[in-house]
């Protein structure tokens, strides 16, 4: 049978994309807050023995959780088979280890959290850092998915003289493998420490490059300070107007205003997070792996 | 050994009064939001084989839920011996049962949550309506506190001719036990119903009365309907302008300027919540039950 498909607020757009995708059936329910801002919850349709699918991305995730977990045991009481949760962004990757004593490892228990409430997890290029694998924190089954393809195809399509742009040599693998599938040249940008706060940067070779656009491509657009630094690098260089491609829209306070003012010619996202950037589809993606 | 009390942003205040009361010791950690609104914590003590108290009181439950899940899970990790959460108001009290097929009974997975991260909860005036006791929801040692006593106290400190309201006859039993121990007298409103929606609210025995200062309690006021109807009511009847008591100050949205332009008074409340209407101090109950 047909998936049964959630969307929490907020996640209206993917989910009735992966509807349609997966020809699944949309999950009537009531969320709500009432006066006092606790939330209510009420399932319109039958879920006894389905599989159902929860479609909630998790950027600003601390006033999410509640919800999602309620709207999760509900589902369990109502007798589902299963939960599969599609959280494109995935919250609480950062914090995966001890920095300094007494820290707590947000990455786990949250993992923890995750966890108990639903069987397997969708997730678009979660920033595993330190870890190797999702395996590491999360006890359910993950299926991790890289928007790399999508963004190369629409730097093919829409850019035609495109320089991909490392900001630093940790970059460099998925910067030239996006370059490679967008047929498209690429630079990493070098840093040269002469001394604790004296840290000179070069685009080196930027002058073969002078009629391409620059594109810069990272994973998570939050503060945006490695993105507008790196922009203001290559104006200095001589560069055009870049473009910028993100795939998770996070965009911290005024991050998105003020990346858009430092000089680029666009801002780019993935639909992992709803935005005004929002111009790759990723509902493709979570379709294909739903359906295997 | 004391017990070791940490504060939730928010908390602070209560937390000193308890800290001074018990002669416990101040729980260092270090609790904010990084620029993505992911929540940090971070503890500064040490709190091994300790008893630890968390104050943390639960309006506005959702936002504040994943942060006291995180200082608990770390408590753990850090070997704490015991967590005791002082919780002087307590959300999620009231969808107790499925009113519509398919609610979510969230005060019981609201429970399930609390229980399965602390080992015992302290709370002042839970809305225990349909639910006899804390037991049939909450799987840990509930401390169930009443208000009731110092509300009483108040009244009879500062307002010399009180005459105590209840809204309406479920209110009767505890109207009638503030009125005693404020040795004040008391009216229960009553409602005549002569169609669905035609219904006459009398105050019966008021005239006795023309010189004293009704006073309105009850537990929560949230949007004030209740009470602005009340006063409204009591007005027509000629009373002079009431003094308005609630323990728990949650005053949804607008309801606190609302309340005060209906021609009352005062509106006084316990710091379970703090609030410009705080007035009563219901510390003092929290000390003497860690102390027991």
């Amino acid at each position: 049978m047909k998936p049964i498909i959630f969307a929490l607020p907020g996640n209206e757009y993917l989910s009735a994309d992966i509807i349609a995708g997966t020809k699944g059936e949309k999950g009537n329910f009531e969320i709500r807050q009432f006066p006092d801002q606790e939330t209510y919850v009420r399932l319109l349709c039958d879920v006894n023995k389905r599989d159902v699918i929860i479609v909630c991305t998790l950027h600003q995730p601390d006033a999410k959780l509640l919800p999602l977990f309620f709207l999760c045991n509900l589902l369990r009481d109502q007798n589902v088979n299963s939960i599969c949760l599609v959280a494109p962004y995935l919250a609480y990757m950062r914090q995966d280890k001890q920095f300094n004593s007494g820290e707590a490892i947000t990455s786990e228990y949250f993992a923890k959290l995750l966890s108990s409430i639903a069987d397997r997890l969708i997730t678009i290029d979660p920033h595993l850092h330190r870890r190797v694998s999702m395996k590491e924190i999360y006890s359910i089954p993950t299926e991790v998915l890289h928007a790399a393809m999508l963004i190369s195809e629409w730097i093919k399509t829409n850019i035609p003289y495109a320089l991909l742009i490392g900001p630093d040599s940790e970059s460099e693998q998925w910067v030239s493998e996006v370059a490679k599938n967008a047929g498209a040249p690429f630079i990493v940008l070098q840093k040269i420490r002469h001394g604790d706060r004296d840290v000179e940067v070069s685009v080196p070779g930027i002058e073969k490059y002078k009629n391409h656009i620059p594109v810069l491509v990272d994973d998570i657009i939050s503060t945006a300070r490695t993105m507008i630094e790196t922009v203001t690098h290559l104006k200095k260089a001589g560069a055009k107007d870049p473009v910028c491609i993100g795939v998770h829209a996070v965009f911290a306070g005024n991050s998105y205003e003020e990346l858009k003012n430092s000089g680029v010619s666009k801002v780019i996202t993935c639909n992992t997070i709803v935005h005004q950037s929002n111009a790759i589809d990723i509902s493709k993606l979570i379709c294909s792996v739903i359906q295997k």
